[in-house]
């Protein structure tokens, strides 16, 4: 971006925002459900219309924002899902945004927020950025608690004859706090607990997060807490948080945490910010209650899924479509010049260091050379049975030529395609999309899953891989299948799966750019998310729990002599 | 209680709430400074009237609630605040309450709630006992950064020369659990960060709920914050949150924490709920600014200090006081007929189990036997120069005779006394207390303190050991000696200081009843707690992360099968 354009955060803090009662009343939703946190935020009440069939009755389309497999720097998804709403509102039509909403943690380590970018925002976005409504507190509070169950059960006596070494229930926060990843507690006297080693995960990764995202009513809510397996007992005998009577308790800690946050965009889309699991081990999706109060009040419901369309998309489909009941209309998936010139291999971007100075020159021919990754990632949604459309997510960097490339290449593999400068102009920039979307949205979309509910685990891990990924098969560890004999003993051989792999690439290995193929997905490792209601398979190594960069956004987040809060973007 | 009572939950549930903004219009509170969080509670903003000077400029008159030494059960101070604010409004009088936000790990513990008792309680209690409006989740959030900040500095090789061994900053969690009051950090691999030994105490207990409470502006919370010192250097000099370049981001995940929050008594008197710090270590009281609000707005502004006059109320003078420079009108001594019966050494309550049977028996001459505690505290209150009133909290249990023993002592001591039955009638049981308060602040009352701040540290601590406590003195162990001579060397000599013993006792030893003499106040240690601006001595076993019972109210908090919240209490 040109020196003279105004950061994040000043345009967001420039901006006119209407009071969230005008923008509820806009969209139709009424006051009796509009639960008001400060002027420009409201909790929309779930009731007795929040229901798939209410959802669907309407007609309104749905549409998942996915991209190609990401550089490290991210490109630009949630300005384009932001930019789209705009470009729809710009054109006439009605729509409403349902997203993650941002974990703090990562807003003072590097990032320093996420709210989309530019004129693409969602705002207030210092309220967005930190506590919000307090959901993810919420989350935290309710994690804890039942972990401070768990150990006052071991302290007491341990009737549910726990094996200790079976416990997977972490605790949680929500901050980037390296030393908090392996602990021993219980350190002390006698009265101080029973001594064992444990660890904290940052409260995006909780499964608390993902029930929060995943669950189609308060009441489900309730239940699929009950349902969380902490560990075992002795005789190898899942223990649920109902066994520990904790349920109770954590559903009224999240009793308001379930209703979702109703915010507005930079040209007064309403944007439901709702839940925020964890991208990698997790489903990386926004909430299923969020996406049924749009449904009922807008025309166009336009979601985002974490990562590529490998990761956050394939669960959108499998995972989070499969218990909610709805079907997307159109995929969008979002491309750069610079993730394609990065596909190439030829150049090594690194975050927080300035991209190689040769990724900036003109280069239709180093964006071809990275085309496979977005022709794998066409063909991945239109296996699931759904429209996709390519979103050029335009750069002020980059070359007519470049972006023509792109569109020649998805073109031909059958796709819509549409430019878009919402970043820079924000609705206006994006009218194109819309239109590419709507008419995406006429066209005939079937959801299509990957596997079937009656699949054994491992088969389900191995449709992923070979029909998602490009894989050649999958290699289950010995470990991991026992594991998976043992939750299918236990009675979860019926749940779905989630992969937990990098995101930076389409395959196990993050240094394999492209579209990898002669590869074989190596699963270490299965855990099971009782209440969240999936299995998923440890491929690779996955960080839980952020660390601080050397100097990190927080030192540079506060106020000006003047009381402005700075260093937010 | 007699069984057809209903609890306290109940009588919460079926109260009819006013919404928050018609409490706000009455009590005078602008439009403009109100941030509604729900349609039942709100953020009163600070804004540049919120200052000392117009606080005081009405005249309005100032009543800190304080009690006798309390039994393990407590003596309904909380509830007397409530009746006392309920039955100002009974007689004509304009009244505000400014309390403290009760903490939800005990919530979910042993209590199962904090919020008055029966028709003395504040509304919406479920929104009060649980996250109202996150300010507890904020200061943790503040807490734990600062933390992951400081092993962070060390991680990446530690420039400031911090000590390891000296750092005090441990990190925070509103939860009973007692396994993580010790615990090693920094486990696994060299990127996992550095181990060292630390703990978790409860929110509660963070200097930063401290520095919430005194804090006189937003202004000063930023200052206070930066003056945080979590820390030495080898070379013995402090380290501290400005250091660290934490302040800035500190400040802003307390921007909205720093408001007060409004609710309502069941009788819609105003209530601004406002900050939590411990009893024990920390100063047990209210924030300074909801008492800004408070004064500007209402005629009559009732808050209450943690325990007994010694603890709470000792701090609420010399300390509170001395930083918002505010001059209290009375103070009401909270007794009831089984706090003295437990004074007269006769009888031994244990809580969750009932009161011993002899206890509940007529006897006047129990009740005298324990008169000596009550006298000392009507002293203590006195040496302070403020109007006492005694409140006598009426229980079902109690006999006529019992109370009027108690009121000839009290007048005998030149004391005013009322009776009220705030917990059974409300405010209409009250009327005659808010006679005799407003009586009282009709009287003449002159702060005095105990010490001065220019009286060294020790002098400062055996000031308030021998003249409020009745001790003969101190005894300082040479290790806190030595950290006394090293805070005055260090600047910090000025400050205030807060003593955290027993509060079963107005001794240091929790098995001395009625006013114990012939003693000295053991000075183990001493810390400092500069961003809040006191030094604090151990005088005993402080817990400050309480555990879980066996049986806690966890279990029996949750839904009943219509939906409705129970178990809270």
């Amino acid at each position: 971006m040109s020196t003279p354009f105004p950061s994040d955060l000043e345009i967001a803090q420039a901006a006119e925002i209407q009071p969230i009662s005008d923008i509820a009343a806009e969209a139709g939703i009424s006051e009796a459900r509009l639960e008001p946190y400060g002027k420009n935020v409201a909790k929309v009440l779930l009731d007795e219309t929040t229901t798939a069939e209410n959802a669907l009755k309407k007609g309104s389309k749905y549409i998942v924002v996915t991209a190609v497999t990401p550089t490290p720097l991210g490109e630009g998804k949630t300005a384009t899902a932001v930019s789209l709403a705009q470009g729809m509102g710009k054109t006439g039509r009605k729509a409403m945004l349902t997203l993650r909403q941002p974990s703090m943690g990562p807003t003072f380590g590097i990032k320093g927020g996420a709210a989309g970018g530019g004129y693409s925002q969602i705002i207030p976005m210092q309220k967005l950025n930190l506590h919000l409504t307090g959901d993810f507190h919420a989350v935290t509070a309710a994690h804890n608690l039942l972990a401070a169950m768990i150990d006052n059960h071991l302290h007491h006596g341990n009737e549910l004859n726990i094996d200790t070494r079976s416990i997977s229930w972490r605790r949680v926060l929500d901050v980037n706090d390296r030393a908090l990843r392996n602990v021993v507690i219980g350190l002390g006297e006698r009265m101080d607990g029973v001594p064992r080693q444990t660890g904290f995960d940052i409260t995006s990764a909780s499964e608390i997060m993902v029930i929060l995202s995943l669950a189609t009513s308060f009441d489900d809510l309730r239940e699929r807490l009950g349902r969380i397996v902490i560990g075992y007992n002795h005789d190898g005998d899942a223990v649920t948080a109902k066994d520990l009577k904790a349920d109770g308790s954590l559903a009224v800690i999240l009793a308001d945490a379930v209703n979702p946050n109703l915010l507005q965009t930079l040209e007064h889309t309403p944007a439901l910010i709702h839940a925020g699991p964890f991208g990698n081990i997790a489903t990386g999706n926004s909430s299923i209650v969020a996406d049924y109060v749009g449904l009922e009040h807008a025309d166009y419901v336009i979601t985002e899924a974490g990562f590529g369309a490998d990761m956050g998309a394939e669960r959108f489909f499998n995972v989070k479509c499969r218990v909610s009941g709805l079907r997307p209309d159109a995929a969008v998936l979002v491309v750069t010049v610079r993730s394609l010139k990065s596909h190439s291999g030829l150049f090594k971007i690194v975050p927080g260091k300035p991209l190689p100075e040769d990724m900036l020159k003109e280069s239709p021919a180093d964006v071809e050379a990275g085309a496979a990754n977005l022709l794998k990632h066409i063909e991945i949604v239109r296996n699931f049975g759904v429209q996709p459309v390519v979103a050029i997510n335009a750069f002020p960097t980059d070359f007519e030529s470049e972006h023509q490339k792109i569109r020649e290449i998805a073109e031909a593999a059958g796709a819509r395609v549409a430019i878009h400068r919402g970043v820079a102009e924000g609705g206006a920039g994006a009218t194109d999309l819309a239109d590419a979307v709507a008419a995406a949205c006429d066209d005939h979309s079937e959801l299509v899953y990957t596997y079937e509910d009656s699949d054994s685990l491992e088969t389900k891990l191995e449709k992923v891989a070979t029909k998602v990924y490009g894989a050649d098969g999958i290699e289950v560890a010995p470990a991991a299948k026992k594991q998976l004999a043992q939750f299918e003993q236990l009675g979860y051989g019926n749940l779905p799966v989630v992969i937990a792999k990098t995101h930076l690439s389409i395959s196990s290995d993050a240094s394999l750019k492209g579209a990898p193929t002669d590869w074989a997905l190596p699963v270490r490792e299965v855990r099971l998310a009782a209440g969240a209601g999936y299995v998923y398979a440890i491929c690779g190594t996955m960080r839980t729990m952020p660390g601080l960069a050397k100097s990190p956004a927080a030192e540079r987040i506060g106020f000006d002599e003047k009381g402005t809060m700075v260093g937010l973007s």
